[in-house]
C-alpha cells in the first residue's frame, strides 16, 4: 500500500492506496496549520494510523503541494503552506517512517495519476491542465513525467499571455491563469452581470460581489444562455494557453482536470472548439483531443504516492 | 559515417559527419529546387558523392527542415518547401539507400546537437531558442529530446504572448516570432532609425527601409549606444517567451541560437538580465543560466544525422 497527501493551506488530505489499480482504501484529513515539525508529526500518525486500521503498512508516502517543490523534497515556495518553506519535510518524513517520501507540485502529480487511472491512460504525450483558483499543469511525453531540472516544471499559469495585460496578484501582467482559472470565471461572471448579461447569477449568488467560477458552473448546468456565453469566452481563454502548450509539446491529448471539472461537456466542449481556432497550422496536424480529468480532486495525493513508489523523484 | 542535411527554401546544404566527435569531414550543397522526386534524387547523389570522395559510406541519413516534419517522415507543413509537403521523402530516401533515414524540424534537430557537441553539453534539461527569420525551439529533458506524439514539438515561436497584439503573417495576434526573431530586430531598427533614434542604422544600411536585423547587430559590433538600446529591448521580448518557458519546463540554461548568434555576448547579456526580471519567483530557483549556442548554423544538419543513426524518431 501506499500513502498519498495533498497538503493544502487549510487541511491535508491523506489516501491509502492500492498502488497496482488506483483504488482508494481508506482516508483521513488533518489541518495543516503550523510549522513544519508540527506537521511532520501529524502526517506521521496519519499514515501509521491508516496503515493500522487497514492492517496493511505504507511501502511509500507521497505529497502533493501547491507551489514549487524540489526534487530533493524541499518546498521552495508556496502561497498556501508559509510555514512549510524551506523545512525538509521529505527527508523528515522519510527519516521517520523509513520509507520513500516524493513531495511534489499536485498538478504534476495530478498529471501522473491521471496518467495511470484516469483521463491519461492510452496516450503517451499528453498535458494536464486543472484549472483552479490559479492554473496547474502537468506534462506526459513519451510515457514520462515531466518534472523538471528543480521539479518545478508545470507552472504554466504563469506565462503570459497578454505581456501588457492587467497585473495579477503575481506582480505579472496578463498570465494566462489571471484568465483562465476558476477564479477568472467567476471575474468574468461578476463582469457580464454587472453589464446587465447574468441575471441568473445574481439570482443564485445573491449579489452580482457574491458571483465566483461556481455561481458560472451551476447555471451552465441549469442551462442559462448568458452562463453558457460567458463559459465560451472562457473556454476561449482556456484554449488560448492550451494552443501554446500544444506548440511547445506537440501533445495528443489535453486533459482538463481542477475545480471545475464538474462542469464537464459544456467546458469540454468550449476548449476544444476554441483550440481548433487556435492552434497555428491545424489542418496540417491531427485533431488534438480534449477530454475531461477523471480523478477529481484525488489526483495531486494519488499520483504523489505513485511517484514515491516508483522513486522517480 | 553519417550525412546530415540541412534543407532550405533555396540550398539543400549537406554535411559528412563523424557522429562520435560531430567532426564534420566534408560538405556539399545543392539547389532544393522542384518536386519531391527531383530533390530525392539530388540528396541520393549526394550522398553518395560525399562517401566516395573520402572513401567512406554513410550509415544514417537526416534531414533538417523548417516546418511540421512528422515522425513518419513525411513533411506536413513547410512554408519554405511547399514541393515537399506530403511526399515521403524520408522513405524514399531509406529505400534509395538502404539506411535509417530521419526528417525532423531544424530547431529541434539543431537542439540535439547542441546537446551532444555544442553548449547543451552538461546539461540534462535545456532549451535551445534559435533566433532567425522566426523563432525555432528545441528542447531536452532529462537528457531526452522532445519530439512530440508527432514530431511537431518544438513551435514555440508560435506562442501567443499578446493576444491582442498586430496580426503576424502567419494569422495569429502578437506571437512571440512577431518580437523576438531576427525580423523583428530588423522592425525595431527600422521603427528607432524612423524616429531619430538609429543615425547609425540609416547609415550603415543606405536607409531606414534597408535595415534589418544583422544591421543592428553590425552596430551592436561597432559599440553604437543606439543599437545597444534596440538590442535591450529586443532582449526582454525574447526573455518574456523564454520566461514562459522556464515555467513550463523548468530547465537549467538556455541555450540562444539561430543566425543572430553572432551577435555574441551583448546578446546572451540583454537576454540573461530580462530573464531574472520576468521569471516569476526567481527569487526561490536556481538562477537559469543562458548561454549562446557553439555550432552554428551546422546544427540543424548535424543534429538530424546524429537522430537518424539513434533511430529515436
Amino acid at each position: 500500500m501506499i500513502v498519498g497527501f495533498d497538503v493544502g493551506g487549510t487541511n491535508a488530505r491523506g489516501l491509502l492506496i492500492e498502488p497496482s489499480t488506483g483504488e482508494i482504501l481508506d482516508r483521513d484529513r488533518v489541518s495543516s496549520a503550523g510549522e513544519g515539525p508540527i506537521l511532520l508529526t501529524k502526517l506521521v500518525t496519519m499514515v501509521k494510523d491508516l496503515g493500522e486500521r487497514n492492517g496493511v503498512g505504507a511501502e511509500a508516502v507521497g505529497l502533493g503541494v501547491a507551489g514549487l517543490a524540489h526534487r530533493s523534497g524541499v518546498i521552495h515556495y508556496s502561497p498556501n503552506l508559509p510555514d512549510l518553506v524551506e523545512y525538509p519535510l521529505g527527508t523528515e518524513l522519510s527519516a521517520e517512517l523509513g520509507v520513500p517520501v516524493s513531495v511534489i507540485n499536485d498538478a504534476t502529480a495530478g498529471a501522473w495519476a491521471e496518467a495511470k487511472f484516469g483521463a491519461g491512460r492510452g496516450s503517451e504525450n499528453f498535458a494536464f491542465v486543472a484549472l483552479g483558483t490559479g492554473i496547474g499543469t502537468g506534462f506526459v511525453v513519451d510515457g514520462r513525467l515531466i518534472l523538471g531540472a528543480n521539479g518545478f516544471a508545470g507552472e504554466s499559469g504563469h506565462i503570459q499571455v497578454r505581456a501588457d495585460g492587467p497585473a495579477h496578484h503575481t506582480g505579472q501582467r496578463g498570465p494566462w491563469e489571471y484568465y483562465a482559472s476558476g477564479s477568472a470565471l467567476g471575474r468574468m461572471g461578476r463582469e457580464a452581470a454587472a453589464d446587465g448579461r447574468f441575471a441568473a447569477g445574481i439570482e443564485l449568488a445573491g449579489s452580482v460581489d457574491d458571483i465566483v467560477g461556481f455561481t458560472v458552473a451551476d447555471a451552465v448546468a441549469a442551462g442559462d444562455d448568458d452562463a453558457l456565453a460567458i463559459l465560451d469566452a472562457f473556454g476561449r481563454e482556456v484554449a488560448l494557453g492550451a494552443a501554446g502548450l500544444v506548440m511547445i509539446f506537440d501533445p495528443e491529448r489535453i486533459v482538463v482536470g481542477g475545480g471545475l471539472t464538474d462542469i464537464g461537456e459544456p467546458l469540454r466542449a468550449a476548449v476544444d472548439r476554441w483550440l481548433r481556432e487556435l492552434i497555428l497550422g491545424a489542418d496540417h496536424r491531427p485533431p488534438v483531443e480534449v477530454v475531461m480529468a477523471r480523478l477529481g480532486d484525488h489526483a495531486g495525493a494519488l499520483g504523489a504516492g505513485l511517484l514515491a513508489l516508483e522513486g522517480d523523484t
